[in-house]
């Protein structure tokens, strides 16, 4: 399971600020929770880790074990909370 | 003159993920357009040109000359139809 993160504004448009980053974002966000490896993103397993690892210490997604599968889900909630209107602004660009 | 570019929400989003570029972006939102050197942000003089290369390569801020001074100016308008409501998600938060 992942800790849950303080949300700061600087990490969060940082973790937005990548093509790749976004278009897992918008992936979660269109198809919702999503098991790793999934993603149809061709890229090496490498750098595609690190994106999930920028996304995820910056709070914008969560990472939850589920059985052997790990579970992606977009800290909606939480995001329009501490940034409301930031996330809705980002998805409808 | 500074040419105007096209906005690309990833360099925006990366323009904003700066602590020293978000306070320059708020000073240009709260006072208006603000000669260059007035900011009162205390770091060395090329650390904050890289900061206002980035805000006006991204095209969040215009610089234009005016006489011997160079006036930052925040693009509020062009970020608001590029990109509703993110902008003042930003400075809201």
């Amino acid at each position: 399971m992942t800790r849950t993160r303080k949300l700061v504004l600087t990490n969060v448009l940082y973790a937005l600020s990548d093509p790749v980053r976004l278009r897992i974002v918008r992936h979660l966000a269109d198809e919702g929770d999503t098991a790793c490896g999934t993603f149809g993103i061709r890229m090496p397993k490498s750098s595609l880790s690190h994106h999930f690892k920028v996304l995820r210490e910056s709070g914008v997604i969560a990472t939850e074990s589920e059985g052997v599968k790990r579970i992606n889900s977009l800290r909606r909630a939480e995001l329009n909370k501490a940034f409301p209107g930031l996330l809705d602004s980002v998805l409808r660009a």
